[in-house]
C-alpha cells in the first residue's frame, strides 16, 4: 500500500490563490495528504481554513515557529514531513530556513527570498540540511516546456543565438492595491514583496523559463524597469536585454500593466538548425521551426515527445492538461525523490524538479536588473 | 470540518484510463474519499490496484455484488455513500440497478446503457430510488461550454437555425483491438459495448453537446454509419444529418478512423442574431460572431462570463484548465447537491450536473441512428 | 516583348463584386488587357463602367450579342481573344456557347449552367470548338490546397477514408435581397440564380474542392436542404451526407445563413496513414497530421511544397497572398496553356485549370442534391 | 475616361523580388501604367527585363540619368510622371533627388537613405520640389494596421504604457551572401546596404510601425546589435529597448537569424484603459482586449471598422487580402493625392501614405540605435 507523503502548509489560508493551487497539485496524483497549518496570521481565518480543509483544530497552528514545535513532538507516523510554503515571499528564507533545521523537506513557492544575501544563507543551510528543497517553478512543469528543453539539449536546434522571452499580464493596470485587494496588496509593497514586484512576481518565471529552456546562462543584462501606476511602489514593468555566455541575444519582458492579457507567457528561442517556440496559452503544442523542411507541432503526449515530456502527462493527447498538472508535475517529481530517498534530481533526468540553484540565479538576476535599471551603465554581469 | 464523501469505485483498475479520470476529478477540490472499490474482474489485478491507491485488501472486492453486500454491514461512518462506475458499457445498468436499490447515490460514465430499453428500465429505477444519478458526459463540464449554454437560453444568438457538431479522433485508424489493446478491444466488441462503438463511445459525446448547449432536441436524423477497419465488429465512423423541431438543421460528424487528430471536439451554433462556437482544442475561449460588432471572446474566468460558468472555474482567467477540470466539475456539482440533500438539480442552476434524462436521449440516439443507418428511409424521428 | 490577351468582359459593370475580382487576378501577373465589354444591361451604367475602366466608349456594348458581332470585324491584332463572363448564372451557358462558337476562349464565373441539361449542351460544344474554357473554382487556386491535392495524389494519406468540407457565411441571415441588395437579389431568384441559391453560389465550391482534392467522385449524397429566411424562394443551408467509390464518406455543409461567419471554408482529409486540413482563414498552411510523428505544417512557398505548389506562389515564404492571387492562379495558367497553343491542362501539369468537367460534375451535384432533399430516399446516385 | 499615371522604374530588374512587388501593386487597382525603366545596370538585364514587361526598347535605359534626360524630350503625354526606386539602399537619395529635381514625383522603397545626413538633404528637396515623395512602408498599407492606428488615436485604449514590436525572418541564419545570393549580397555589403543590414531592412519597419500605430515618437533607445553569422560584415540581430516621451516603455526585436521564421512581424500596445495587437501572419484581425469585456476581433472590412481601414479593403470581409494588396494601398494612396493635384496627405485622413517624415526618422533610429550598441552608455536619445 502507498504511503502518502505528509505536509503541513504555511500560509494558503481561504482566499489564496496559490495556497489553493498546491493543495489540487499535491492533491492530483494521490501522494500527499495534508496534516496540519499555519494557513494565516490571522488566527480566525487560520482556523476557519484549517476546518474548511477538513483538518482538526488541533493541527492547525497559529504560525510556523509553533507548528514545528509541535510537530515534533507528535509520533513519527503522524508527524508531517514536508512543509509546503506559500506565504507572501518575505517568509520564504526563515520558513524554509527552520523547517530544513527542524529536520522537515521544504516545497516552497517562487521566488526563493526577498534578496540575494538572503538566498545565499538558505543555499548554505539547504546544502548542510540533508533535505529536500525544491521551488516551484510552474511553467517548467508543463511537459511541452520540457520537450523543448530535451530538444535544446540534444542539440535539435544547433547552436542557440536568440532567445525572446515574455510574462504580460495586465491585472495591475489599476492601482487595487489601495481598493483591499489582497493579492496585489503585499505584491506592491516592499515589506512583503522584496525589491522588485514585477520582477518577483512574474519575471523570475521568465527568467528561469529562459535559462532553464537553453540549459544556458544570462552572463549580463540591460534593464528598464517602470512603475507606471501613480503612488505604486514598486515597479510593475520591464523590459530586459540579455546576454548569453556563448554570445546568444535576447530580451525578456515582464508586466503587469499589459491591459487585457491574463497570462501570455511565451519563449521562442532561435540556433543555427532550427527555432521552437512554446506559449502557455497552447501549452499542448511545441512550434518547431526549420530551414529545410515543414514545420512541426510535437503534442503533449503525441508522437515524437521525449520520455523526459511523456513523464509529465497524465492523459493520452487530446485530453486537455492545465496549470494544476503543470504545478502537480513538480510535486510528483518531489514525491519520486522522496519515494527512492533522494534530496535532489538534476535536471535532464525524468522527474527532476527545480530547487535552489534555480532560487539563487532568480535573486542574482532581480538584483542585478534592479541596479542596472537605476544606473547609467549599459551592461551588469550577472553573478551568482 | 467539512466531511468528503466516500465512494466505491467499480471498475479502474490500474491501467483503466477512465477510471484514474474520475480519481483524479473527485480528488480536485477534496469531497471525495476513496474508501473501497471491485476495480477489475481480476481479482490479482483488483488487489493491486487497490493497493496501488492505498486502500486496504479488505475493501478491495471481487465484484460489485461482494461490493455492495460487505460495505452494506459496516458502520454507517465508515461505509461508502457512493458508487463510480467507470466498467465497459455492459455493467453500466446492472451495477446502477443494483447500487441504486442498496440506497447508494450513482456517479456513472457515459453511455448510461447498451440499450435503450435497458436506460428506461434504469430511468424507473432511478426516479423511485431517491437517489442522485449523475452521467459524466464531460464537456458540458466546461465552463466555456457552460457560457455558450447560457447565451443561447438567454436569446443572444436570437432563433437557433443551424448547428455543427463533431468529435474526431484517429485511434481506431488500425485494428489495434487484434493486438492487445484493451480499451480498443471492449469498444469494438459488442457484448461490452453495445450496438455501437463509434456513437457509444465518442458520437453520444457530441449528441449530447448539440441538444445540452442549445437547450432543443433532435427531432429527426439520417444517418450513414460505417467500419472502415477491416474486420472490426461495430461502427468507426458516423456522418449524421439532425433536424430540431423548430426547423434548425444540422450535422453531427463522430468519427474513430480520422488518422492523426486526437479529439478533436467541436460545436457551431448559428441564430437568427449570432452565432457562437467552441472547440475542446482552446476549451477557454467561446468565440461569439456578430453580423454588426466586431467577433469577441470569452474568456474562461474572464469579464463577460456569466455566473454559471464562472461557477466551473477554479482559477483566474489564464491560469488554464483542462479535461480534469472539466470532469471534476460535475463531481463538485454532486458534491453541492449532496450537501444540501437534494438528488438532482436542473440544467440552468449554478452547478447543475447531467443526470438519467440525458442518458435516455443518448440511447434513443444510438439506435434511431442504427436503424437509419441500415435502412433506406431518409428520416427516422428519435423517440424518447 | 510580352504580347497580352486581349479580353472583353460580359458583366461586371460597377458595383459588381465578382467582375472586380476577375479584373484584378487578370491583370496580376501582367499577362493581360481588358479591350472591351458589355459591362451591363443597363446602358448608361455600361458606358459608366467601360469609362471607368479606362475603355474607349466604341468598345463598352449593349450586350454580348453585339459584342460578339463588333468584335468579329476588328483587325486580328484589335479584336478580343477571349470573354470573361461574370454576370449571373442565367447568361452563362448562352455567352459561353455564342462566344465559342465565334471563335474565342472563355473564362466563367462558376457554376458553369443553370442546370445540368444546359451543362451537357456546353459541353459539346466546348468539345466541338477547338478553344479553350476555363471555369474559376477560385479554391483550386490557392498554392495550399494544390499542395493538400498533390499530398493525397502521391499516396501520403494512404487510403481515403473520410472527407469533411465546408463552406458557412453569414450574409444572407436577413432577407437582404428585398432591401434592394444586387448580389442578393439575383442569387436568390431562380429566374437567375437556377435551382438553388446555396448550392449554386457556395456549394459548388465545396463540392469541387471536396473531388479536386482527393482526386475521387462522389458517387451518391443524402441531401438536407433549407430556407430559413422567410419568403426567400431558394435554399440557403445545405448539410449534406457523401459517399465516395472506394466506400469514403464524408459530410458536405454549405451555408449562408451562419450569421457572422465571413468565408468559413475548409476541408479535412483523412486516409488510413495520415489526416490533412486546409482552412481558407489560414490559407497558407496546409496542416498534416500523422499516427507516429509530429503534426506537420507546410507553408506557402516554404520547404516541403511540391513544384505544383510553388508554381502558384509568387511571394517567399511569409509574404501573404489571398484572394486575389488564388483567383489569379487561374488566369495564370490559362495564359500558359495559350501561350503554348494548348486549349486544356490536365490536372496534376503544374498550372492546370479548371475546365468544363468541373462544370458538368457541380450541376449533377446541384440537381442530385435537391432531387434527394425534396425525396424519401435516402440515397440518390450523382451520374454525370 | 481614366488617366494612368505613367511610371518609370528604376531597379527592380529579372530576378528582384521588390520590383516585381511594386509593379503589381501598382498594377492592381489599374490606375498606374509602366512607361519606361532603368531595370539593371548590367545592360542586357536591363533590356530582358524591359522586354519581359511588355516595354520598347527605346525605353529601357541603361541607368536613371539616362532615363531622366531620355524621358525630359519626349512629348508631356507620354513622358513618365513618377519614379519609383527599388534599386539597393545607395542609390535611393541620388536617384530621389535627380528625379525630384527634374520634375517628377517619386515613389521610393525604404528605407529612404543611407545616412541620416544623407535623408536630411533630401528631405530638404523634397520640400523645395512640390513634387510629390513616397516611402513605401509595407506594414503602414493593412488595413488593420490603419484600424490599430486610428483606435490609439480616438483614444480607446487610454494613455499609452507599453509598446512592444518585432520582425523576425530567417533568411540569413546562413551566410547566403557567399553563395551568390544576390538579395542577401547587397543587403550584407555597407557599399549597397549603409550602415545597417538588420535594422536598414527589416528594423525600419518595425520602429515605423511601432512610432505610426501609436503617433508617439522613440524618445531615447538602448541597442544590442549583433552580428550572429560569421565573416558577414553588418549586423544580423537586434533587440532594443525603448522609452517614449509620454513614459512609454517598449521593446523592438528586429533579426534575421530566427532560424526558420518567416516574416513574424507583430505589434503589441497597452494602454491604461485596453490593449491591441496585430501580427502580420493572421494580417486581418485586429485583436481588442479589455478588462472589463470580452475580448474583441475586428475583422477587415468587417463590422467595427473605421472608414481609414475600410478605404484600404477591396474585398467583402473574408475574401482574404496580402501583401500586395498592403503595398497597392500606398500607390492607391499617391494615385488619389495626385488625382486632387496634391502632394503629400497627412496620416490620419483617409488615404494617407509614408514620406520623408517617416524617412528621417528611420535613418535617426538607425544611426541612434548603431551608435548606442557601439558604446557603453545607457540610453542614447534620438534626435532627427
Amino acid at each position: 500500500m502507498m504511503k502518502k507523503i505528509r505536509y503541513g502548509m504555511v500560509g494558503g489560508g481561504t482566499g489564496s490563490f496559490i495556497g489553493s493551487i498546491h493543495r489540487a497539485a499535491a492533491a492530483l496524483d494521490g501522494c500527499y495528504e495534508l496534516v496540519c497549518g499555519a494557513f494565516s496570521s490571522d488566527r480566525e481565518r487560520g482556523l476557519e481554513s484549517a476546518a474548511a480543509l477538513g483538518l482538526p483544530a488541533a493541527r492547525s497552528y497559529p504560525d510556523y515557529v509553533a507548528m514545528l514545535a509541535a510537530e515534533a513532538v507528535l509520533p513519527a507516523d503522524q508527524r508531517m514531513e514536508l512543509v509546503v510554503i506559500v506565504t507572501p515571499n518575505h517568509l520564504h528564507v526563515p520558513v524554509s530556513i527552520a523547517a530544513l533545521r527542524a529536520g522537515y523537506h521544504v516545497v516552497c513557492d517562487k521566488p526563493a527570498a526577498m534578496t540575494l544575501a538572503e538566498v545565499r544563507a538558505l543555499a548554505d543551510v539547504v546544502r548542510d540540511s540533508n533535505r529536500l528543497y525544491a521551488l516551484t517553478y510552474t511553467y517548467a512543469g508543463y511537459p511541452m516546456v520540457e520537450e523543448a528543453r530535451v530538444r535544446i539539449a540534444r542539440g535539435d536546434l544547433g547552436t542557440i543565438r536568440r532567445i525572446d522571452v515574455r510574462y504580460r499580464q495586465g491585472w495591475l493596470s489599476d492601482p487595487i492595491e489601495k481598493d483591499g485587494h489582497r493579492q496585489a496588496g503585499w505584491r506592491t509593497d516592499p515589506a512583503y514583496s522584496g525589491l522588485s514586484c514585477c520582477l518577483g512576481d512574474i519575471g523570475v518565471h521568465a527568467f528561469h523559463l529562459a535559462e532553464h529552456v537553453t540549459g544556458m546562462q544570462v552572463q549580463a543584462l540591460s534593464a528598464d524597469l517602470a512603475t507606471h501606476v501613480a503612488g505604486r511602489r514598486l515597479d510593475d514593468d520591464a523590459g530586459i536585454l540579455l546576454r548569453f555566455a556563448n554570445g546568444a541575444r535576447g530580451t525578456l519582458v515582464a508586466s503587469q500593466i499589459c491591459c487585457g492579457e491574463e497570462n501570455d507567457v511565451s519563449i521562442h528561442v532561435y540556433g543555427d538548425r532550427g527555432g521552437l517556440s512554446w506559449s502557455q496559452n497552447d501549452n499542448e503544442s511545441l512550434m518547431l521551426k526549420w530551414p529545410n523542411r515543414p514545420q512541426e507541432i510535437v503534442r503533449m503526449g503525441g508522437p515524437g515527445s521525449s520520455p523526459q515530456a511523456l513523464a509529465r502527462c497524465r492523459l493520452p493527447a487530446g485530453h486537455h492538461n492545465g496549470y494544476i498538472e503543470a504545478f502537480a508535475n513538480h510535486y510528483r517529481a518531489v514525491a519520486g525523490a522522496l519515494a527512492q530517498q533522494a534530496i535532489s534530481v538534476p535536471v535532464g533526468e525524468i522527474n527532476w524538479f527545480p530547487g535552489i540553484e534555480a532560487g539563487v540565479r532568480s535573486l542574482a538576476f532581480i538584483e542585478t536588473a534592479l541596479a542596472n535599471s537605476n544606473g547609467n551603465q549599459k551592461w551588469s554581469e550577472i553573478e551568482s
